[in-house]
């Protein structure tokens, strides 16, 4: 019965008003429907991926972005992978599922998730494999069971996050994020918004600032149509114009995600990070990072071991398919910058906020 | 020979590698060869204004911006509205030439140094008319020669800024500046931009980075445009990057313009100009604003006085002529924010830098 383990997956999270950037829809002969971002925010489009080659085209061309999201998209593109294999053989059904993974595995490099979510598939079919009399049948729903596990654990981290973090945000106050840690970068609910969908989802009133986030102004595109949409009160600014927004006592709280954390606490996340928690800093305004307890990274033991990626210079110089600068002027465009632990007030996670940002309080509350 | 009027003033000023905007071509049978600013930085355009309307409609649409820039085009103005006057009746030329004023007084609204020019040229038309038997030939000369002089004296004022602000640009290190204060914006050189300018016409080495400023991008439209044709190292960044340049000790000075400028040294400018300032101070970066003495304003007491405009949301949702945000989302785009003296190490004058930045330097240092 494939329909029961795809719909009774979704009975225990409540309902939002966050929207949700891919589904799987049906049984083991369903779809994924996922939201194409690259058309936001001017056209809500869905895309059907019937195929693990749709699903690698999505991901390659960023129709589905930000980590978690990009692991369930790839666990749920396995199961569209392996789900017509005609073989009774469990060992031979396990070596396509090992097959599909090695494909889907290159849509991207980077997102840490890609990876983990695969690996976890692939331990799955491997496990199930090895049970008494395995069906090659009950392997496929299986997996498509782990798949939507993968999703909804997600969902449910997001919903702990927004349910920890929910008392921060201000009554009638309002608070500043950066880039896009929402529901379109996970399964769900976010991860710097989801606090502010629990308390909007409370009845709380309150204002978001949002960065639009240059050079992809991923803060204008997808937060700012994810907030307004979702019917949470949104201002767009210029990434300029938090510092005087802060020198008006016009914002009591920052909330930003991050795409790694070092042991010590210090927190890669978008360009632009590291400064918003600098001018918080200066106005005396507390400064929060949302993450689930995945996004630590105990190997890296402080802030200055993350590498940073730098982008090409046409992200600024023709951010908008117009050529905004002299075309060969030199840019220095970094994704990333990192935000050391003195500067942020607490690590909002699944498992509770972390404060103070310490290592010994991060292993504590994570239970390294 | 109004030949000789027009060349003749331009002899005391050396050749720079900078721009210059706008000037008087020939005598009082020439006209204004302007750079058609909106087009850049794609193509170099100039405009030639023979008429007063033409002027006008320059300014109306920022083919020419900056208030200095604006004061002079305006005075050059009016000569093309006054020189073709047919009568020889003295009064009834300052008549026509306070018309013309009143005329290109409507252009646009803010720009202080619009009005400040038009009531010199304006004086300077009645005080002819009262010498001795006085000629209209020779009044048209005189306006002429008064109109260039404004346009001389602020060459001159930006030089003296120049010499002054130069010793402090480090030599093989970078400075930051936001928005456009250069050679565009004024005669020629500019005010934040004159000490690169001088430092680089002295042969020393450094890089400037370049804020884009949004919404409007002025920094990546225009002073990244006129520091790369002069040849000085130029490296455009997003606004949200300088902290992170900052941090790695990448930068050793910041240089920004200012619209107005309390009694208290509080400075108005362009919107991120406070933020960067407070980020400076974090990171023990000296922060100096250059402005000619005609941008202070003892009117005013403090930067709590100074009226901030708010600009439209569509600078923000369509700044590139796409709609990069949610078509309806509210928006908060001030012009400008105020940097407190105290953040403020030095101001950059045509007297003298005048540091430590408080009402009573202010005062000595320009003689008020």
């Amino acid at each position: 019965m494939p329909e029961t383990v795809a719909s009774s997956a979704w009975v225990d999270l409540p309902d939002s008003s966050c929207i949700k950037p891919l589904q799987w829809v049906g049984g083991l002969d369903g779809y994924i429907e996922m939201i194409d971002q690259t058309k936001l925010p001017n056209t809500l489009v869905y895309i059907d991926c019937r195929d693990p080659e749709t699903v690698f085209a999505a991901i390659q061309r960023l129709s589905v972005r930000g980590a978690p999201a990009i692991g369930i998209a790839a666990a749920m593109g396995l199961v569209l992978g392996v789900r017509d294999f005609s073989g009774s053989d469990p060992a031979a059904f396990v070596a396509r599922v090992d097959e599909v993974a090695e494909y889907l595995a290159t849509s991207r490099p980077t997102a840490i998730n890609l990876f983990w979510s695969l690996d976890r598939m692939k331990r799955c079919a491997a496990s199930l494999s090895r049970e008494s009399s395995p069906s090659v049948g009950d392997m496929k729903s299986g997996l498509l069971r782990e798949a939507i596990a993968i999703r909804d654990e997600d969902a449910r981290s997001c919903r702990a996050i927004g349910q920890f973090g929910a008392s921060l945000i201000p009554e009638d106050g309002a608070v500043i994020t950066h880039c896009n840690a929402g529901s379109l970068a996970t399964a769900e609910y976010g991860t710097a918004l989801a606090p502010m969908y629990a308390a909007h989802d409370a009845g709380k009133k309150f204002t978001v600032y949002v960065d639009e986030t240059r050079p992809l102004l991923q803060g204008a595109r997808l937060t700012a149509w994810e907030l307004t949409r979702a019917g949470i009160d949104t201002v767009l600014i210029c990434d300029n114009t938090a510092a005087h927004l802060f020198k008006q006592d016009r914002v009591q709280l920052v909330i930003t995600g991050a795409d790694r954390i070092a042991a010590n606490g210090d927190a890669a996340n978008k360009i632009g990070t590291y400064g918003l928690a600098v001018l918080a800093k200066a106005h005396n305004i507390p400064f929060h990072v949302a993450a689930p307890s995945s996004t630590f990274d105990f190997e890296t033991l402080c802030g200055d071991d993350i590498p940073i990626e730098e982008r090409h210079p046409d992200e600024i110089r023709r951010g908008f398919g117009t050529l905004t600068a002299p075309e060969d002027v030199a840019c220095y465009c970094p994704a990333f910058d990192v935000t050391p632990a003195s500067l942020i007030d607490g690590l909002i996670t699944e498992q509770g906020i972390i404060a103070p940002v310490t290592s010994e309080r991060i292993r504590q509350v994570l239970r390294f």
